[in-house]
């Protein structure tokens, strides 16, 4: 393909896609395929002669758009927003059309730089202070490794550099975070080589949030069986009903002993560019490290998450590497981002997040995100009117946990009728919702802010959540 | 941002990337600024109102296109080839501007169906058998730590279930990889907690290629030291210089000690789709992983990395997280890709290469790999024809080792004068090259491979090289 045909094909992709995005509320929010039928419409083989691009792009229509779940769609409701707002959409683009590559400083020395600008902007909007440094990883679950591991190799003097986690007459690390925390962690823990028996997943109080006092006392105990509290995974924003680790007390515990204090506000950090949210993450500023998710509410487009770090120096002792093909004269005077992750090759990621800021402004994007909490806010209230619904945890940003509990429902017949009335609304093809547990039941997330949603969507998903909760009731009673 | 002016401005940008391929040839290959050139031209603060994108696209031409080292020149032979065909490129269009998201299969079922398609396409026209399972992941140096980690979990009977690697009294397990492997290995090696104490860098033949004699040396010196071999790491073409470990024998050896034998193949890969390469990794199918960045010479845009596993129900015992906001009623039938890697958010990198793959079939693809590797065979004739020049190292695919070493010039004086031209050559703009260091002496790699290279470049090259010693060779008579 050339640039002149690249040219005339891309054109028509633009505004394939522009159409995609303006008309996406014509497709079931859910796709409404089985298992296999995408595969099974495509060849097994790969072509041997090259077929025009108009080809391609017909079965994109034909196979593959009815084959996804639509998360740019306005009655998306499932498990937490990904907005690829269209600024940060062309931001991509040019990342993939310049198909420029950093390795290092001087590969491409503007993907490095603007990377700093873009984060510099970043922390700024999220009101933290200057002692932080950023980097744009991939996702939430890598960025969680990475501070694990720098907190394995802080707290045993980088042990990497001799027998690692098998040292031996070493006294075992242990790492804390709360029962509702995101599966990414103890993945990462797992991963980083803790191992399971050197987790500790500390009790929350009634809003779901970690309790400081149950983490004084786990560490505590550890340190009184001769091992060694390493790191603290807080929450701002768990998954399930968006709690609140309360990070003021969290860190005073983890500073007692000598503890990294790492801060999962993938989700919640987003709302941080609303100073009248900040109170959520007080005590923040006692971090060593924090993520936040640009590619979930904020808005750029899927990978993007902020890494902050207090000390880079401590992050590029870990990760770095210095082969000879690697070296440049420059090396002395910038950052080589490749030691700041785990990746060697990086993309010029920091275009969609540029772009995303610039064209939004912070005005802009504040003013989507309050639109946002108070449809939330408008939900929560319909939801308590209603005596058949309940709410079931604090909802302070805009994801909403709530359960539909007729008189005479309750135990293992409550929740068949809550997967049973949430899979109808997402079979529907009206709204999607994601069913979670919580205290050993199913309930439902609503999870409000996907771009496009506007009131009227929201209205539009209560009134297809209760008739299918209703459907559902007059099924059973049918049977 | 609406669709419609989403629609208006994504063409003005179709037409900026079209017109940047197209005269790519215009611009210096290697960035010439200077660190902080880029950042100090941009604002420091984010803007309070949105701009309009034309005024970002002003910065873009104006800041950050001369800020760029131009990965998609035609005289661009620095480190490997990161080629994003212009088809690849349209395929990540259309992944950024869906915006799905892979989460479970669920998430966007033909986000993983396609995966699957488009890993089998890519399993066939490697020549790989029908054992092997395909996923995509990010970059090789994450593949390698994912397939560290599954070394480390089969070896210890997944002690991340218990103690991980801080279970006491177990054997430590030691890594075994060439002293010419990819910095990378050693990176994944110690993030995975084995530590620097328990890795071995074996020696290499006169081709720089691991000897299977003295990894079998390495090992049966460990097990008699009572520590337990738990992966070797072969390069199918290393960085430096693309040697090849005898993939066979080194099989051998760590079949003897039941050990993972994880196989990168990152640049070297590509080649395999080219049935006369085969004999480049012969042994292949004994290994339980392995690597190939599609996203280097064959031509995915980055990021696109395929990695093969022979038994993925051991990367998904290690890989897997189950929390209920995740799980839905088709998790039986169908593959969840979170599974078999570290993030739990996932890009449509499929469409990438699957548009690739149906641009160029396979004969295209397979052509522009040849047309390199002549160009390589012509460039290396020219070379060893100058008696002043050597090539130092065998090249089996494009990439040749070489260095301008007129009588006289030796030792640390040879080292300045080659650091010398090479930084003239890129310093010129004229073409890019990376010196890298050969038995502890610099050299400088030429890969060819470029999509738009043809042997006009290569003979431009040629000449720049040729100048630029000689002016060096000047300059240093003159001081
Ligand atoms: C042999 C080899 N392995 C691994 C890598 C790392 O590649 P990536 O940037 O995908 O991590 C490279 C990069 O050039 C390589 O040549
Ligand atoms: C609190 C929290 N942490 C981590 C993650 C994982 O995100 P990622 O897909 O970026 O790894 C999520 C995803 O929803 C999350 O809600």
């Amino acid at each position: 393909m050339t640039p002149e045909e690249f040219r005339a094909e891309a054109h028509r992709l633009v505004d394939f896609i522009a159409d995609y995005r303006r008309d996406v509320e014509r497709h079931p929010v859910m796709a409404q395929v089985a298992p296999g039928d995408v595969r099974r419409a495509l060849p097994a083989e790969p072509p041997e002669r090259g077929e025009p691009f108009d080809a391609i792009l017909r079965d994109v229509e034909r196979v593959i758009v009815p084959g996804l779940s639509h998360w740019q769609h306005p009655r998306f409701f499932g498990y937490f927003p990904s907005n690829g707002l269209l600024a940060s959409v062309l931001g991509d683009f040019l990342s993939t059309g310049l198909g420029v590559l950093g390795l290092s400083w001087q590969s491409s020395p503007a993907l490095t730089e603007l990377e700093e600008v873009a984060c510099n902007w970043a922390r700024r909007m999220l009101g933290l202070s200057d002692a932080w440094s950023g980097v744009i990883q991939d996702t939430a679950s890598t960025s969680t490794l990475v501070a694990l591991l720098c907190a394995r190799e802080r707290a045993s003097d980088f042990s990497e550099a001799r027998g690692g986690l098998q040292e031996t007459g070493a006294a075992p690390l242990v790492v804390y975070f709360s029962e509702q925390a995101h599966s990414s962690v103890q993945k990462a823990a797992l991963l980083a080589g803790f191992g399971r028996a050197h987790l500790r997943l500390i009790p929350c109080d009634a809003a779901y949030a970690m309790r400081p006092d149950a983490l004084a006392e786990a560490m505590a105990r550890d340190v009184a069986a001769g091992m060694r509290p390493c790191a603290v995974v807080a929450t701002t924003g768990t998954t399930t009903t968006t709690a609140l680790d309360p990070l003021a007390p969290i860190a005073a515990v983890a500073r007692a002993h000598g503890v990294w204090l790492h801060v999962d506000a993938a989700m919640a950090g987003s709302a941080m560019i609303l100073p009248e949210c900040r109170w959520m993450w007080d005590g923040v500023e006692s971090a060593d490290s924090l993520i936040v998710n640009a590619h979930k509410w904020l808005g750029a487009a899927f990978d993007c998450t902020l890494y902050f770090v207090r000390d880079p120096q401590h992050l590029v002792r870990v990760m770095s590497t210095n082969p000879s093909y690697l070296r440049s004269s420059a090396d002395a005077e910038v950052k080589n981002f490749r030691d700041w992750g785990i990746p060697l090759g990086r993309r010029f990621r920091a275009l969609k997040l540029w772009c995303l800021v610039r064209e939004q402004g912070v005005e802009g994007l504040r003013a989507r995100l309050r639109r946002d909490l108070e449809n939330a806010r408008w939900l929560e209230a319909q939801v308590r009117a209603d005596r058949d619904w309940r709410v079931l945890a604090p909802a302070p940003l805009q994801t909403l946990c709530v359960r539909h509990a007729p008189a005479g429902l309750d135990g293992d017949a409550l929740d068949r009728h809550t997967l049973a009335w949430v899979e109808r609304v997402n079979r529907s093809g009206e709204a999607y919702l994601t069913p979670a547990m919580l205290d050993g039941r199913w309930m439902v997330r609503v999870s409000i802010g996907a771009y496009p949603t506007e009131r009227a969507h929201v209205d539009a998903l209560w009134t297809a959540m209760r008739a299918a909760a209703h459907a559902t009731d007059e099924t059973q009673a049918a049977s």
